[in-house]
């Protein structure tokens, strides 16, 4: 897989004055600050030192980053995919959560274990990291879900109704199967693989969606 | 609540020799393990520091504890509390597993946040440490669970073919509600209280072992 060299929320405005962003040179002070985290963790990570990793000028780091939790942030943001993968429309709800949550799945774990190095080396050290972690990446892995309930509902395997009550506040049947998909390896002792993932979808996620379950 | 004095599995032999154990002073050096870890993380424990803040000689430390691997063991094991809540056996499984989760959170919690902060502290840190939260925290979620199941079913309210699938390998049911139960805060953003608990309960376990879901 890729990760995506454009972080959100930290987009260039089309027609903004300044130099052009070059879009390579920050996937490399992306990749710069994920090798970092992963070797010494997030408390020696500085500017300076993604600067020097990156091969560019310190001032060029703090032209797009104010600081290092935005650079995090980013960093963070570049190891989640909310694409939809291909033909997702197409199947059935089964088939949809299974590609989306494989998907998901290998976006864990992109580079051998990167994700879990990573998530091991920031967690706890600072509130806009621990934020950055629940907010865009359990949001996200939630809004995967929630995506395939919707095309579910376009085709009529599952009520509108049901789909707004899983979504509402407070509702923990979509937050079990998250839980799950991100903390696989330290809950089961092992990444989840394809089977694996469908066994997830099987035994939790579709009996409590309401969906067909096999159980 | 309490910690227990006693970490398993380091329990003095009953007429063994040797000076008898003192279990205040042990309690006092697992608190300093504990204080230590949440202080300033994995990294820099070492037994001469936990020495020095529970007030005991080095020496005394390293008569119980080989190394600071089995002594960050005991210190985790020390937050687990698998008591079976008094009464368990006379309700229902909602109520059963209700009482059990709201323990085993209440557990995860003991001191403010002390264990998420303990748990952030020591991931990723060392492969005995990441075996013993899963081995021994995480299967003793599950076993707590278990032991629910395995009352309904002598109450006649589960079958015994139904518990004996839900507890084999590969199966996701308990570990989906064990997610939410550990990861809880970063899952949520937020601290299950009883009426979480609850919801949990009903949303998510009974639905998935087959007890009455209220859905």
């Amino acid at each position: 897989m890729t990760r995506s060299t454009r972080p959100a929320g930290r987009q260039r405005p089309s027609g903004a004055f300044g130099p052009a962003r070059d879009e390579a040179r920050d996937a490399r002070i992306i990749d710069a600050v994920l090798d970092l985290i992963v070797e010494s963790g997030y408390g020696d990570l500085t500017m300076g030192a993604v600067a020097a990793r990156a091969g560019v000028a310190k001032a060029t780091v703090y032209r797009r980053w104010a600081s290092r939790e935005d650079l995090v942030a980013d960093a963070l943001e570049s190891l989640m995919l909310p694409a939809v993968p291909a033909g997702a429309m197409a199947g059935t709800l089964r088939e949809d959560l299974i590609a989306t949550l494989t998907h998901s799945s290998a976006c864990l774990h992109p580079q051998g274990r990167r994700f879990s190095a990573v998530l091991a080396g920031v967690a706890g050290s600072h509130p806009q990291i621990t934020d950055t972690l629940r907010e865009r990446y359990i949001a996200g892995q939630r809004e995967g879900i929630a995506a395939c309930l919707y095309r579910a509902e376009k085709r009529g395997e599952i009520t509108a109704e049901r789909v707004a009550r899983l979504l509402a506040p407070g509702r923990l049947e979509i937050a079990a199967a998250v839980g799950v998909l991100v903390w696989q390896e330290d809950l089961l002792g092992e990444l989840l693989d394809v089977e694996g993932i469908a066994r997830l979808v099987d035994q939790v996620l579709l009996p409590l969606v309401g969906g067909t379950a096999t159980a």
